[in-house]
């Protein structure tokens, strides 16, 4: 049984970590850390564990932590991590981190974007980026430090990542127009986030300078065997949970002057996706729903060619805080211990 | 492995029943049953399955299905399986009904309020009311044929009950002030339930006429040692699953003029609660939300003493289609078999 | 042309009487008062506003404001206009106030439910409780002060008052359950508020204990001609705007021993109401919806007997910010000025 | 006083449509057209006018009704009016059609994207496309036939004409995704438009093949002077009302080899609006919201540089049901009459 400590459980990620880690036969939850609700008990903040859990919530005191558990998540703010780590903690035990801080190689970039000092370069180039679909083979049990891709993220990446792989986009054509839910935001207390201002409303926030971008460039770039540039533009929906990403791109024409046709396309979202567990190429025709996916691990991808255009509109769909936060935290944890991946990632998706 | 068939998979009941089957270790799944979409891939038109059922909807055909499977789930109008049943197939199958065909016992009264006419009689008698906290010893290896109750009703009844079975509430003071989210009112494709009609808006409606009263009187009748009235309200909320019941009832008082106290109902409670898995009575002064308990076979309860008027406020939350329908079917299902009563129903309420 | 002076008028009611008042042919806003956000431009924070208002948000110097303006709102917490107001300013200009300070005329009773000290009493005599439809006859170009009513006591109030009025229920059954819309806990930044926290959830709160139990109970005391005591429940639901409450009271037989009938019920409410412009007693049958009534002044009333139980249920439905707030004190501020009083009150309810 | 009538009164743009004329000074309704709902009250099929009308549905002989009113409004489905549309008829009314038969100058276009064939061609040079900011001077009191655009194609067009027509932009890299609240899909019963369907939930639908595309493509083809292909990708989203379209763009390089700078962007929007009544050019930086324009005519527009991609991102809400359809009818009903443009349109923008 592996021993879990959380730093940031009463975040609603930290709060999804825990909902699924209750279910997952090798793993136990021994640390709910939480800076704002230290000694409060656990399911009097989240009371949908009441009976289920009872703990009272501790610090974020890494170094005592390290020595008691197996492996940390850290749902913390951006900074925290980069600002605590050293060698003797990650010689104890492994670290997911759902912040930002080791996803991007370039710390220029990162402190561009982030408008922060990194605080311990010296780890980003050790940290692995746990996007499991694609960076499986580095995600092991020698593996010590994982960044987690972030929500926008892997609901970007994933849905372009086999055309853009394969040639068959000019990936400095792709724009990424994603939909979230609203807890995204998080469970802070401020005024834009209150059910009178998001619900029967819609917006686009953070246009040309959301910190998402890069990590999108970065990745998409490493599949594309070069820098790219992307317009990314996050929007804000009145729902929970759910993303929805869609994209276009130019598509390359053959040699012969035409489109690839709709199976070239398919054939190379089953070359990445066919035997993947989480990602689902759906039938021809029909579009990913935030729904049909919500409270489970899986994204839901698909696309449509526009001939008229030369254009391809690419769909995706996850649920923010499963395959976008915590169950994709879940499963690098369980290529770190070596588990099956999907062990504790079985929620189906609830509908309605 | 029990075999399993269900008629009626394509309503939003039958849709969580096949959710909860899913990861149940005893269950599987033969047949799934809708009279709408013979012949369509489940998967077509519950996309959240997906790569996980294969299978195509079969016809309602009891007498074929009852050679077939262990046990069926009839998630049917009200009328069809009276309209069906005989001995042949109850000694063949075990039936769990989350139709109204079986729960009253008084054929005169469902016949009043359902406005049809019922054609098997003859089992009434035999049908055992499914309400797992209250007749837990009359499911057994056993039965034949449940009675699954109502969403209304079990929220209704399990909130009140242990004052009502104590004597400490005169039940014919019962007010029952009763909300539901929509998949309460089905997948039928009706004005009323459109999203435009429902979002933003709230209503009561069957005042004093809505069918879920009798079965709700019947109960708690028992429970009373004496037939009772009640008033039932229903409203519809725009949100998708929950139910929240808010009932008041006028105080016993003592032989010595007060009322009782907080303890002396608390005690009340916790005599038929505190050994129950899916019942969780809150800390004093916590109000049930219907959200802590999203997707889960939970029921919360609480209660507040108003001593200014003599009477007690009673809360109830629960997921209408999980304790209100399809989990309380598959907790009946497990007693029936023989079973861990919880086998299945494991799901944390998913919060946000 | 009359100025108007808004104190609070960055919180939600305040934002709502702007919205009103903007239409109304015979006010024009002088002072957009604003404790949080002084100098800054008001369209800047309500951006519907936007090219509509072009004004920078002022303090709450009453004084000051006195000398301005013809009338003064007070959208305001509880507390401020008892500590402020003097015979001064009462000489200068009318005031509306939308708190609760001068709506209970007991003031031990004011003081035990808001749990603050009464700094005016000597005002709370002279104070006119500005329900227009029952108390219209004191809101004249005389009165100097009123208070006005709250948003579920507006709607409780109105539902059960002619039964009240003409002795066909016994007050002291009645039972009022409240739904309200979110708007109504304001636009401060608190967690409870969020979207993904009231979003798909319902919740009782404030059970038993809640601040407009002694207004209603007092308002339906005169109508009844002696002190009663009521339960009053509300809830929060996921929509803005809308409160609808469903109210239950046991029926006064009738000398010859049976229930009054839907006649005679109906004729009380049509002695009270038929000739008001702004409650709509609904056809036989049809229950109010809040959304039948969303962004108008309208209250829509209706009742269901129920001879099983020798109750009726009432129900009524309004906007909280409308005809429960900002509505309600244009409509007093008519009244005080002898314009028409539905002035400014043309909005048609929105729909859907 | 302008004798109005309404065929399709009885969907949601029909009845928006008698909202915004209720409070028209110059217009008042005969004649309530429901193929559905004849004879009924129209009250009682929208309970929010109970009071305010007292009429019965009649049905869609447009014969009869151009001898009785001045103008009609026909919200009817696609064909039907050009299926009975004749030179007697456009002889003794102005007609404003909220259908699409007469939008699109090309009937072979339209025939290709709506797959249905054309039954009054003749019509179609004659008919005024009526988008009032761009085309004002062609709609006048001589105009007989009006082409009221469609929802999207409104905020789509206004939102990126300036850079269009100026030549800011090239047309040909435009990219529409837009999001839309479920008003616009009607009110039929299609269990895809169901509340527990379209809550919590979002999709894009009509890839590629929404029929709103070529009426973008005609209209800012005509102001770039050439045709002009784009994509657009509607969504739905679980509100009710509110269209909110992101639009992205390749900017052109001056002369000089640099981007268009902010300034010389926002000259093009206010050259095009400064003095428009009903477009709101915002802020810099400033991101339109759905919620800000709820209820109102008003089209909210902005827009950012992207220098790191070469593209401009542009957006624009506003309320699909008035300035999307009623409220922009209405706007063409004041040219066609010579009354103030604005009269009956000013309903301020409600929030929250």
């Amino acid at each position: 049984m592996v021993k879990v400590g959380i730093i940031g459980a009463t975040g609603y990620a930290g709060a999804e970590l825990v909902r699924i880690l209750l279910n997952h036969k090798e793993a136990q939850i021994e640390w709910f850390g939480s800076r704002s609700y230290i000694d409060e008990n656990y399911a009097d903040i989240y009371r949908n564990f009441f009976e289920l859990i009872d703990a009272d919530c501790l610090g974020d005191n890494m170094d005592e932590l390290a020595s008691r558990v197996d492996v940390i998540f850290t749902a913390t703010p951006q900074g925290f991590l980069a600002g605590v780590l050293n060698e003797d903690i990650l010689n104890k035990v492994k670290i997911i981190d759902l912040s930002a801080d080791f996803r991007i190689k370039d710390v220029a970039t990162y402190e561009k974007w982030y408008k922060i000092e990194h605080k311990s370069p010296q780890f980003i180039k050790e940290a692995v980026y746990g996007l499991c679909e694609i960076n499986r083979d580095k995600v092991t049990t020698q593996t010590r430090l994982i960044a987690n891709p972030g929500c926008y993220t892997t609901c970007s990446i994933l849905t372009a990542y086999p055309l853009v792989k394969e040639g068959l986009i000019d990936p400095d054509t792709l724009i990424i127009d994603a939909k979230s839910g609203t807890s995204g935001a998080g469970r802070g207390a401020k005024t834009p986030n209150l059910f009178c201002e998001v619900n029967e409303s819609m917006k686009a926030y953070g246009v040309t300078t959301h910190r998402h971008t890069p990590e999108i460039e970065e990745q998409l770039g490493y599949a594309a065997g070069k820098e790219i540039t992307v317009n990314f533009t996050p929007h804000l929906v009145p729902m929970n949970r759910g993303i929805l990403a869609t994209e276009y791109a130019t598509l390359i024409k053959k040699p012969d002057g035409t489109y690839p046709s709709y199976e070239e396309l398919k054939a190379a979202y089953d070359k990445y996706y066919a035997k993947e567990r989480f990602v689902r190429v759906l039938k021809k025709g029909v579009c990913p729903e935030t729904k049909w996916v919500e409270g489970s691990n899986y994204v839901d991808v698909n696309f449509v060619i526009d001939e008229r255009t030369g254009r391809v509109v690419m769909m995706g769909a996850l649920d923010n805080l499963v395959k976008g936060a915590a169950g994709q935290a879940v499963q690098n944890m369980n290529l770190l211990f070596g588990f099956d991946e999907a062990e504790g990632l079985s929620m189906v998706p609830m509908f309605p």
